[in-house]
């Protein structure tokens, strides 16, 4: 603990440069909501893994609720403050009084940050501290890293975002049952993606403050939440969604912020897009940012844009950063051994005779070795027919175990033709 | 240039710390071919902006190109060096000799890391510089840094990704015209996507050295390229492609890596995937990478694979990453004006009387305002009907004010609705 590079309880990020074990990097806690009781959690379960990648152990120092615990007191014995209150008073005194003591801080608050973050950043400047808000736009998708970190050096054209969860999973339920707006809201808010006061998000107010967020990190401007021009999602009508398709479009909230004529237009609004757009396959609660320029022409991310393990997920990646200083590569601390047979879905093209019980025998060889048929396609092709098939999980020893009886049987007219099958298991 | 904190010609990024100015940083390049030359232009046309962020400005010290330059003068002249020669020799010669006189060193050199990667990264830990290479897999697609700082502290369960821009430029025009591969591969090679032996791409091996980096940094276990089973895409026929899309299923060429009973499986090899895939709809020659963990459930990222802008620009990103320590939001340097009226794409639902002329009359207000039609939809219904259209782009203000007339039309039996459009421009 007597290093020369040791600056105060914020400065662990010098460990690896001087040496010198650090073995506890305490982190305080203010709030424990569901993203706050989510981190409290996660933090002890991964703390073996950041403990190999940093060389110090995470712990929390404190939490502070609305019942207890005192600010002053967990400030004091942490290295770093995560807060996760939300809202603009207190959250932003606490922010401001953690970093003026030196403390680095990680937030998930887009309130404060786009309504206060010009405060806020240069205060972090000043007192030489981090201030990380990764968890504060589109919960676990890296948007933030990204745009601060591999795109610092580029000119950004235009960024399309789907940043609110809750419209993303109305809008998705409309589509894909013809409900009104009103009844996938409720089916919204039954499942746990819609606040029982859903105003915030489904009047375009919540995408408007994560836009500003983006449009300040992308174009170097400040951008406050009361720039944003936006429109929520109240007025769709099912049949608008309906008609839509037949144009080949699928209805989202956007948010866009892009340079025109040397300006910046930052906004939010009901927007459709063809199919082959990024964003269009984006369903459900998922979020989802484009971000257009010359040099990179267009990077896409996507993933979900809220729920605690998630979220407290893209806050432990920020908190792991400040503890470190960047782009070490660990060395490995487990070997796991190399797999060779796995389990796969497997799609089948086989051209046959076309005669009686030619499915049945090749169904026959395939439920001998525990391969089961998922979906069918025959088609006649004069003497001959072609079976298409794709089939459920199976080792692939076994399957191919089954396709090499399958190619001795007599009416086989080719060589069977096998390609894996992946199965998207979050959409 | 007196800080205490100097600790010699890779130290620069003790800058923000030390609050010295540091004029100049000094970027020695390596190898001069597509990439290279983008590279050399890009750094001098985003100085500024990196003198922004990192306060000092890059300056390319040196080149070394096959027939001219001196190594051990750019080293000496450099305080990072980005590595874009390629192969193993005299690639790993040098990045070992840069990190051991303590440079920082940024690559995009998949043969290298996927070969010689642990004993790179060891030589960085053992020298306390880092060694970036963002750009050695999947491009400008920033799957590396995510891999490393935002998900360092996930476990990950799964990783899917495609990696070759060459194959998936292939298979894309495959599906698209039901053409073969080779005419695909030819056609891929008119258009600059494949190389003119182009073996390392269609059979696997390319994408096999980038999913062993990116399985070494996921599960935090050795890999090497040796380790990954691969295979290509030479024997696709297009028939498979055909039946495959009455099953609803598209072909890509997949890396996996994957946990399997506390082991893990790296492999490529051709697959089919459902349409609600995240990676089903990455066409062309981008890139994609999808990384699965319970905590943060699923998260997807795509651009670019290739190109040499674009790879420079992954390479910017990880030398203005070494130049500065993490996180610091630099103040705005300009302000852009925050612009209000647009030109925007609208789909237009209007519920009309179904009688003649109708239809004219709305076209008449909207050529009045300079709004044309892409393509209209008209349904009837009972005595009324629905023109449902969708516009080509117009500025906003002049689409809102034929809004206004058409509202006012006597044949109108409804308020008028419209929503923007948004197309995509890279797909």
């Amino acid at each position: 603990m007597t290093s020369e590079k040791e600056r105060g309880p914020a400065s662990g990020i010098d460990h690896a440069a001087s040496g010198t074990p650090f073995p506890v990097f305490n982190v305080g806690l203010l709030g424990h909501g569901t993203v706050g009781a989510a981190f409290a959690e996660l933090l002890p379960a991964r703390a073996p893994q950041v403990e190999a990648i940093t060389g110090l152990r995470p712990e929390l120092s404190g939490v502070l609720t609305r019942s207890r615990g005192d600010f002053d007191d967990i400030l004091e014995r942490s290295q770093l403050i995560v807060e996760l209150i939300g809202g603009l008073e207190p959250a932003r005194d606490y922010v401001l009084r953690a970093m003026r003591a030196k403390r680095h801080v990680v937030t998930a608050n887009k309130q404060l940050l786009s309504q206060h973050g010009e405060e806020l950043w240069a205060t972090a400047r000043e007192h030489n501290v981090q201030l990380r808000f990764e968890a504060a736009v589109a919960g676990v998708v890296p948007v933030i890293r990204v745009l601060q970190e591999s795109l610092a050096g580029a000119h950004v054209e235009r960024l399309h975002g789907i940043v609110n969860g809750t419209t993303n999973f109305i809008l998705t339920e409309m589509a894909r049952t013809g409900m009104t707006y009103a009844k996938a809201l409720a089916e919204a808010q039954r499942l746990g993606y819609a606040e029982a006061d859903p105003s915030e998000d489904v009047d375009g107010r919540d995408a408007a403050a994560k836009m500003a967020i983006l449009a300040r990190l992308a174009f170097d401007t400040p951008v406050s939440l009361d720039q944003v021009r936006y429109e929520g999602i109240e007025h769709i009508a099912p049949d608008d969604l309906e008609y839509a398709r037949d144009l080949g479009l699928g209805l989202k909230l956007i948010g866009t912020a892009e340079r025109i004529d040397g300006g910046l237009s930052v906004r939010v609004h009901p927007a459709f897009l063809y199919g082959d757009h990024p964003l269009a396959s984006v369903g459900g609660p998922f979020n989802a940012v484009t971000v257009e320029s010359p040099a990179i022409t267009e990077i896409t991310m996507s993933g979900p844009g809220a729920g605690g393990p998630q979220t407290a997920s893209a806050v432990l990646g920020d908190v792991i950063s400040a503890m470190i200083p960047p782009a070490s590569t660990p060395p490995t601390s487990g070997e796991l051994e190399i797999v060779a047979d796995i389990v796969s879905s497997f799609y089948l093209h086989l051209e046959v005779a076309d005669r009686p019980g030619v499915l049945a025998a090749v169904a026959h060889v395939l439920g001998e070795h525990d391969v089961s048929v998922k979906s069918v396609v025959q088609k006649g092709l004069g003497e001959s027919a072609r079976l298409v098939m794709v089939m459920h999980p199976v080792l692939e020893s076994k399957f191919f175990d089954a396709l090499d009886r399958i190619a001795e049987l007599d009416f086989m007219r080719a060589k069977p033709r096998a390609i894996r099958v992946i199965e998207e298991e979050f959409h």
